[in-house]
């Protein structure tokens, strides 16, 4: 019912990763997808990634946790999400042509093997980012689904953030960090959210000043201020 | 006069960096730059850079290089380019409205300090990304230049990549590399040329393999293949 009214009122996007690549920088995705009003990140299998890269913003997302792909899709289906992988498909359509219909979920590949078969069974439809030049077969991950989240939410119409000066405003951090992390309703997965919490304070997950990296340095020079 | 005839057939769009932070990856911005039809990568000032990420795309791209803004400047408008600035000033338009009317250079600032008030005064205009949510004040700087040089090739109508399966076709490596790199046509740039190549080999520049980087699995683990 609560999904009835949200929808009424405005579409939603979502980012699906399925096993991420340990250490992948979900940082710059984090980051792309709050500034692109993304609602919720959704880890599906691994769940161990490197917040660095993301300039705070984890905080600004809901992160959630599936431990299969049928149960993500179970979920997204339950919320009439659609799912669009994001992918060079033959059916793949231009991601500047709009090809969106309601509140969506974005599924995305590993850089180098893409989409699988299984992945792409889940998804209604393929949006894909045109290239011109010879010079590379794909795009970098984090820019091929800033470029569709961009997208999407000049479609959906979200409202702009106000500026100031040269830059976004940047909300206030919730004053409950982790129950914005892990949004959660049964039993089970308030079980699971505790769980996470410990692994991810055993691993040093969220931590984003790179302090505690031997590489920091390099680091720095990679993703600089 | 040559130029002429390419500006009657189409737009084209070059990409300027000034003085880029040692060791930033303009190996990804390359990638993204090769996909989008970039015909040509200026850096000024600063020209030691770290090609990792770029997927051995440098090789498809023409590298140019001046001391200075002010050389930069005139050499473009030479070609009658428009010089854009990627910023987010009180005159810049979103870039999904695409306010394009020619060939365009696009000017991206530093992360952090973004684009200098001697950067700003060479710029014809300014282009925004919108953003929508308030986890970050700010785009990574390779992510907002993918998102302006996807919009521009759109908008310019530049020929799609043929593609093959979930990939683009790449082509084929220039045969003289180096040649396609430096694009020079004065005796004071073929000396210019020869000096960067000179530096560029002692530095171990346009090496992508990583090989030689004592943390070259950190690198690979950040930039999946």
């Amino acid at each position: 019912m609560e999904n009835e009214e949200i929808r009424k009122d405005k579409f939603e996007s979502y980012v699906v990763v399925h096993n991420i690549a340990k250490r992948h920088n979900v940082g710059t995705l984090a980051r792309s997808a709050t500034a692109f009003g993304v609602a919720e990140l959704i880890l599906v299998g691994r769940r161990d990634f490197n917040a660095f890269g993301s300039h705070g913003s984890t905080s600004h997302l809901r992160f959630r946790h599936f431990h299969s792909l049928s149960l993500a899709c179970s979920y997204l289906k339950e919320r009439d999400f659609d799912i669009c992988g994001v992918e060079i498909t033959e059916t793949a359509m231009a991601v500047n042509e709009h090809p969106f219909r309601k509140s969506t979920a974005f599924l995305l590949g590993n850089e180098g093997t893409g989409l699988s078969a299984k992945e792409c069974e889940i998804c209604d439809f393929f949006v894909y980012i045109p290239q011109y030049g010879g010079g590379t077969a794909s795009l970098n991950v984090t820019v091929a689904a800033s470029i569709v989240l961009h997208h999407y939410a000049v479609w959906a119409g979200f409202s702009e953030r106000t500026r100031e000066g040269n830059k976004f405003l940047v909300a206030e951090k919730p004053a409950n960090q982790m129950r914005r992390k892990y949004c959660t309703d049964t039993a089970e997965a308030i079980a699971e959210e505790r769980k996470l919490k410990k692994e991810n304070a055993a691993n040093g997950f969220f931590n984003e000043s790179g302090k505690d990296e031997a590489s920091s340095n390099l680091l720095d020079a990679l993703f600089d201020s």
